[in-house]
């Protein structure tokens, strides 16, 4: 079973690699699925599932973590339990043992067991604002200055939640098996280029 | 004309994947042969040259480099010429408009007007090691201790010497157009796979 990781920079074009990359070698793809699995499993909504698991309070979240008072105590054991609900479902992806690409939620360290073929998609930051003025909602009118505070705040949530259960740091050089910048790409054309390398990686003689 | 630059980690693989990509496509490849030319160029011994561009003197080398008292000035100033020798070397490389490789010495910054692709080349601690375990000259005998404490100076000392020259920090992700991690590779295969996806960049239509 081939399983490919992928965790990005806000704003890379990272979930789009990831969902091209399932398509061109015909393997599940796992993103917001994993959101649903998890509202489904535990009879919440699936946006405050996602929230809940990303939010911008987790800053408060550090090894001292369990002693914190500095979270309601309620949210706290809310978001463990959905951490550990989140593991659950990973897991079980893993032990249905098809190929997929599972974007975001750590699970290159969280399937470190399976051998997965971790990737981590960055780009410029220019390319980053860019892409979120393009895909940003009509009517949502963010300044740059915004956006940039959103891309920040973001990967600052991302690295944090990594720390708690890694070593590997997010989006460090030697955390990964390959590390790509989009910036200057066709994003079709860099799936290519990501699938034969991720490939030539599962069907490698060591 | 391609030119593709290679950053590593002491102890990576990163010279000999770099010598390995020059040879399957066929590029010109540069690595010490710079350092001979600064040599040549400027009557000095090789060996010297290189010392005195990666010496551990560089660690008191910062932004206030010109204003610093904490190095020789002598010494300072033969390092500033030789920096400068450095670049019209690698800017002669670059001019004399052949596809090649090359190793170290900040080439994807010096060059960044000719849009080399730029790999930095990285590893896990224990694979680099046991490279330099493997590789370390009869009768040097280091100890694991030593051994790591010469990865971390050399890695300490390229991250310096680039901060100097670039905002794009050195071994982070985002700093190059593609990390590879040796780790569980054979560098062969890794090779194939890494000059596919540098000639995919090339020939990229945007």
């Amino acid at each position: 079973m081939n399983i490919i990781t992928i965790g990005r920079q806000f704003g890379s074009g990272g979930r789009e690699l990831g969902k091209r990359l399932s398509d061109v070698l015909g393997y599940d793809y796992y993103d917001r699925e994993i959101i649903t699995a998890i509202a489904d499993k535990s009879g919440m909504n699936a946006s405050y599932v996602e929230k809940a698991l990303e939010s911008n309070d987790w800053r408060n979240y550090n090894f001292t973590f369990m002693h914190s008072f500095s979270m309601d105590s309620v949210m706290q054991s809310e978001k463990v339990k959905l951490l550990s609900e989140q593991r659950k479902v990973i897991d079980g992806i893993a032990e249905s043992g098809k190929n997929c690409v599972i974007v975001g939620r750590n699970a290159d360290i969280l399937l470190e067991s399976y051998n997965p073929f971790s990737i981590f998609v960055c780009a410029d930051l220019e390319a980053r604002i860019r892409r979120c003025e393009e895909r940003s909602s009509e009517g949502e009118n963010l300044t740059r200055r915004q956006l940039e505070a959103n891309i920040r705040r973001i990967d600052k949530n991302r690295a944090l939640s990594r720390e708690i259960i890694s070593e590997k740091k997010w989006g460090e050089a030697g955390s990964y098996h390959l590390v790509v910048n989009t910036t200057g790409w066709d994003l079709k054309e860099l799936t290519a280029a990501v699938a034969d390398f991720a490939l030539k990686y599962f069907e490698r003689s060591t």
